[in-house]
């Protein structure tokens, strides 16, 4: 569901509306059935909304939208586009029991809404973002999170840290690690021998030592193990024509060294901002977290408080999100 | 010039024979006159190529091409498309006259074709690149380089050093002097009260503090400095979002913490990488040299020796910063 006060209600219900949704997945929404009742009518949507204990309890009829039933939901006094502790507790509660679901198998993928840090924190859950919640309660230590825009697919040796720590953990075994998931997840979309290119961390790569080693030291080596293992992987290239090629698609997937030289060209690739009405006019994009135990796939854009409830906000990024996590499914 | 062995000559025979390069300068080429006659050959141009050893007797005529002659060129032997030390020589000493020629005002503006930096060193000149040659012989310390692909405009914090020692480099009075430089540079471009903004060095700018102390303790305090000086300045943003938006060029011009963090959005933004063919087809963009005592602008491209002698090159580029070079002059 994500963020009750956000847009993530109205996207899951705009979503599950579409017949394209209904042929590639059997969808349970997670979360509150009222919130999800006003959703739909935020959207116009007739789907009548059917709350659920149990996932064996769902029908997955066409005109019909099976809400799995959050305990303790304490949202009566929602109010849309604002931060709030109860909105936060119930967006936490909702992606702790699709892990749930999904660690007991009752479920074959998750697919994360957007949710609100701050209102995360108020209601006492100290998490930076989704990535870490599902890490902590899959007790996941080598994890890492793929962005992708269309045809364009990045994973990332670090995100969440300071930039500085960010050039300590680029090290041969981490660089090595995340090549591996980069190449699995590749083969769950169903590549058979997926191409991957790699980034330097240095400006033009290191210009051969000139301005830093970990070209030298830790990424080479790196490359070289995964080639010992038969990846198709080529590397490190110097980070600003390497992306400007990469974003044409020219590989399956592109190692980023960290959370912003791969961010960067992934939201420009996949968002479009008009300069005149100076609001996003489109925002396409998702972020998969890979390594861990069950698929979860996210939306790449947040909560959108300042639309929310207008039925005016796109579904275009969770419909992706359902078309990976899905053909993730079937591959695993 | 640039490399006498890359597509330099041609791009810039090809751009003497455009009237709108005759409309907004006087151009003369600095370099070796039997090269431009035959790069005239490469690309068709019928334009007369004059050798002259002063500014002076330059004729300016729309049917010719006016060059001044480097000294002790040894270009009888050159090959195309390959790295050599004479070529190399070459190159240097066509920099090394704009420069001489600027500082003693015989001309109004510089701008550079690409050199190899292979071959300079060959040559036994160790310089990263044409701004560090320029920021030598002009004696200048604080200077930035300006990345520009159409109304995208990028201001470096650093460029050729490693990425730590690029964090390092985040210091409020040279983010203070980099925001400085920006804003000058606009208003040499006729632009009044120019708006700038300021990306972060860290992750969501570090998200409050979460993930790293530059931007409080050096980037907001500069921008800080900059607002008491009447500078319309905002930021410090997160580099992802930031930069998806400001390539719609929403600022008259950003400040990058480093070097891929301008260069990957620029570049991003100015080529086109086709993925089918797996060639660039195009190039747009221009590197200006900002804080300096002459004017320098420079295409956004390298020698690319495996087009040299073909006339298949694009002046595009070349073509962007003579406009810039020449707007500077008039507004400088």
């Amino acid at each position: 569901m994500g963020d009750p006060a956000g847009i993530g209600p109205e996207i899951i219900a705009m979503a599950m509306s579409r017949p394209r949704v209904r042929e590639i997945c059997r969808p349970i929404v997670v979360g509150d059935a009222e919130v999800m009742r006003k959703a739909a009518g935020y959207v116009r949507s007739s789907l009548k909304v059917r709350s659920i204990s149990k996932v064996s309890e769902a029908q997955f009829a066409a005109d019909g939208m099976d809400v799995f039933q959050i305990k303790d939901a304490k949202l009566s006094g929602l109010r849309l586009g604002e931060v709030s502790a109860e909105a936060g507790d119930a967006a936490f509660s909702a992606v702790k029991t699709v892990i749930d679901l999904a660690l007991a198998k009752e479920i074959d993928a998750t697919v994360t809404a957007p949710i609100h840090k701050e209102a995360l924190v108020l209601a006492g859950h100290h998490f930076p973002g989704h990535t870490e919640i599902f890490a902590h309660f899959t007790n996941t230590r080598d994890y890492t999170m793929m962005l992708a825009a269309k045809n364009f697919r990045v994973v990332h040796v670090s995100t969440h840290v300071s930039l500085r720590q960010a050039c300590d953990a680029v090290k041969r075994e981490r660089v090595l690690k995340v090549i591996l998931l980069a190449n699995d997840a590749c083969r769950q979309l169903g590549i058979e021998k997926p191409s991957i290119g790699v980034a330097g961390l240095n400006p033009h790569a290191s210009d051969g030592g000139l301005f830093g080693a970990e070209e030298r030291e830790q990424i080479i080596p790196a490359i070289n193990d995964a080639k010992a293992r038969g990846i198709n992987v080529e590397g490190p290239q110097p980070p600003d024509t390497f992306f400007a090629k990469a974003v044409s698609g020219i590989y399956d997937i592109c190692v980023a060294m960290y959370h912003d030289q791969g961010h960067i060209p992934v939201k420009i690739r996949g968002f479009h901002f008009d300069a005149k009405t100076r609001t996003w006019d489109s925002v396409n994009g998702i972020n998969v977290s890979l390594g861990m135990p069950i698929i979860r796939v996210s939306v790449d854009h947040g909560t959108a408080f300042d639309q929310a409830g207008k039925g005016t906000a796109s579904d275009a990024s969770l419909l992706d999100a359902l078309e990976y996590a899905a053909k993730m499914a079937v591959n695993r």
